[in-house]
């Protein structure tokens, strides 16, 4: 290492460190705006009376950090990435960690066959109608190759929007066919409603933990997260989203209303309804994921904001990939008053949903007996989470507190403070065994001491041992 | 009509196309950019001496013209909208076309059964193998109903994937499984493409002609597009190219050197050693759009530009929508060093590529006489294009021109000036005939007196007629 880099006790920081934490407060002010340059290597050289070396080494160590970015012949400039606005402290973490890489590790590790699948929020095969769905869509494709092949431009499948538009009624809405348009996933519905009611730059409001694909997906929009805080048995704290669109110009909040991601927190009633009020007063729009609404551990569905909507401002969307075949990428969205922009960005984002896919679904839903499959799942899904937090509760260090999630099939886990969930990670990953940590459910790299665990595996004794061996690699922590 | 919006010959423009005039100036001047805020009611009412109701007169003229956008409370902003650097010779064109709105208009035919089909670039199904890729399809699901149902994360299927390295030997490449990353179709492949090496504001340089989807995705993501003229016979001409690089930082190129939409011109070889040695001097990305490579009228298949490239800066783009199954939205892009960006910006956008459609389409490219099929489809396509054409000489216009692709199934027709092509297809449309206008492959809505017509539909008595009929429509224009 270099000399200038050693940072003795009682001396102060050496120079590089002392320049990069001066950039660093510009940038955290907001005097330097993502996209601006930083001073070049000489100006801040005559500026801190230091080396353009130690300039050079203070920005290639912001540039470590994710805060700015280096291009050719051109400087250094500020990254555009997600930012939450709340009072950064610096000395929590040593840097930055970029969702962006912990997702792709995520997902990478979720191709591995040999590793434990605690990580991704995937349902496993298992619980799924897999052969009874690869029936029907053996038949689709025989009695209508044409079709089948064929595209089936936006707003995609008659036979599929009519579907959702029933079940709707179930969530306590009423949409029509012709306010939905099908796309790839809910990955696709939830990317098309930011690009449709935002634009780079804008503040969007998201909840705090929320599923890290929607923070990367702002970073990737160049959109901003600000962060609302998250009751685990309410939702967003709506006093917190109160002050916050009061003090800044919010363009969108994006809320998973019925079973958040990662806590499983159920929104009561009441709350939805001041939730849609606030939004209407400010003309905000909703970006409501509905992706787990079917997946209550209780006996009623619950409603959807969408049904306290009278403006045309909430955009909902919704996907089988929880309940009956990811692999499909079958998703809707219901964008209100945005339809026009969402079925254009539709167009040139992927052109159209597969027609095969859309077919096999909407058969499904109309004839396969979708109803006493969710049944099945949701009881399932219940027991589930309820074995995974026994597990935990008996093999996770002294001080570990789980969520006690209304609907999905993830958990929660926060561990005792000391206990940082990244290094964890890694040792797990090196044992086959995956996560989700928990800095990646924050902008800001909050959690640090939390974890997701995947439930949607039923327990056989190798999940079982090793989410058990998880507990004591987070005790040796 | 109001009065003040009469225009008497002899007379003065009335004073709201004055205000109007000058603020269009400022726009087409570039001293007001998009996402720029225009002066305010008051403002620009003291700034020109007329009355607040003129200034708003001449503002909701400018909106009409798709210049500027009111905003709730706001005020009046400049577009963001895909602009040419091309001198603006106003007095050509009444009013600006937006290409979303005919896309719209032209997808929507696309979706009407009794429209004649001549508008849309689709592939017939009667001229894909849907049967046999029914056959396949069915019987992959019901062999692999869990894997066919469970996600198939990015990179995307190893089977696909392989296939599509063996065959980039044919196109003069050597692509490694490892290089290739899956996509729901080309659409998406191009759209991850742009997103990956360009940023909203940055120019990128396309044909001219190109495909509107193209002009339409530019402008959704707020790229800025510069047009290059397009040779019938060759391409890209690369003298205004370099041109255009000395004198613009462009951060992309997109081109479709093998059989262009609408032209269907073949780049030279000679000419792709050049394109990719420009580029390469200047470390500007090239996104190749192979959509159409396979689709040659003569013997061989020409190579594409990505064989030229040693670094890393060519994104090869391709697809089995215009050769085996539209509907199945199956694509891929080989990303070259932008692979990792892609990759992660594909799990935002869709997050997988649906799995049983790209089983199957990798199973019929490793034994279902994919080479057999393309034969025939090429020499179909090849008879198509030369009927067309003969219906068009026949029928149409006296100093009609045709274009002579060497591959695809669309011509490109340019009428006698005087026959300007959006008022033709208003009257085509209504009476069931679709075309794809010229003004809509330009942003800035040159070739007024062009139009596409897909040639991928056999032709039979009622096509014929049709086609007859629009030539008729024309002469009458």
């Amino acid at each position: 290492m270099d000399a200038t880099r050693m940072n003795r006790p009682g001396t102060d920081p050496p120079l590089y460190a002392q320049v990069a934490a001066a950039v660093q407060e510009l940038i955290d002010s907001g005097a330097l705006r993502p996209g601006d340059r930083v001073p070049s290597i000489r100006r801040a050289s005559r500026q801190h009376g230091v080396s353009a070396n130690t300039v050079v080494e203070a920005y290639l160590a912001l540039e470590d950090r994710g805060l700015i970015e280096g291009r050719p012949k051109s400087g250094f400039f500020v990254r555009s990435r997600v930012l939450a606005k709340a009072p950064s402290r610096r000395t929590e973490r040593p840097r930055l960690v970029e969702v962006g890489n912990l997702q792709t590790r995520l997902f990478d590790a979720a191709r591995m066959r040999d590793v434990v699948p605690f990580g991704a929020a995937y349902p496993s095969a298992d619980v799924l109608p897999a052969v009874k769905f690869a029936r029907i869509t053996a038949a689709l494709a025989r009695q209508h190759p044409r079709e089948s092949i064929s595209y089936d431009m936006p707003p995609g499948s008659d036979a599929l929007r009519r579907e959702v538009a029933k079940r709707s009624l179930e969530a306590g809405t009423t949409l029509t066919p012709e306010e939905i348009i099908t796309t790839c996933g809910g990955t696709e519905a939830l990317s098309l409603a930011i690009r449709a009611v935002t634009k780079p730059g804008d503040v969007v409001a998201v909840e705090s933990p929320t599923y890290f694909g929607l923070l990367q997906l702002l970073d990737d929009l160049r959109r901003r997260a600000i962060e609302i805080p998250m009751d685990p048995r309410n939702g967003m704290d709506l006093d917190a989203l109160e002050r916050t669109v009061r003090r800044e110009r919010v363009a969108a909040v994006v809320a998973v209303p019925n079973f958040s991601n990662p806590l499983g927190s159920a929104m009561p009633e009441a709350h939805k309804a001041r939730l849609a009020e606030v939004l209407r007063a400010r003309e905000i729009p909703l970006i409501e994921d509905d992706i787990n609404g079917e997946l209550g551990h209780g006996s009623t569905r619950p409603k959807v904001v969408h049904a306290q909507d009278h403006a045309g401002l909430v955009l909902l969307c919704g996907s089988y990939s929880k309940t009956l075949a990811p692999g499909y990428r079958v998703g809707w969205i219901a964008p209100g008053r945005f339809y026009e922009r969402v079925k254009g960005l539709k167009l040139t984002t992927t052109l159209a949903t597969p027609s095969l896919p859309q077919m096999a679904v909407a058969e499904f839903l109309a004839n396969g007996g979708y109803d006493h499959h969710l049944r099945s799942l949701r009881t399932l899904f219940a027991t589930q989470v309820a074995r995974y937090r026994a597990i935990i509760s008996a093999s996770f260090p002294p001080g570990t507190r789980v969520s006690e999630p209304a609907g999905g099939f993830v958990l929660w886990v926060e561990l005792p403070a000391r206990i940082a969930a990244l290094p964890l990670q890694e040792r797990a990953l090196a044992e086959g065994i995956s996560f989700a940590p928990g800095p990646m459910f924050s902008a800001r790299q909050r959690f640090t001491n939390f974890l997701r665990i995947n439930c949607a595996h039923p327990v056989d004794s190798k999940l079982e041992d090793a989410l058990a061996r998880l507990g004591s690699l987070a005790k040796r922590a």
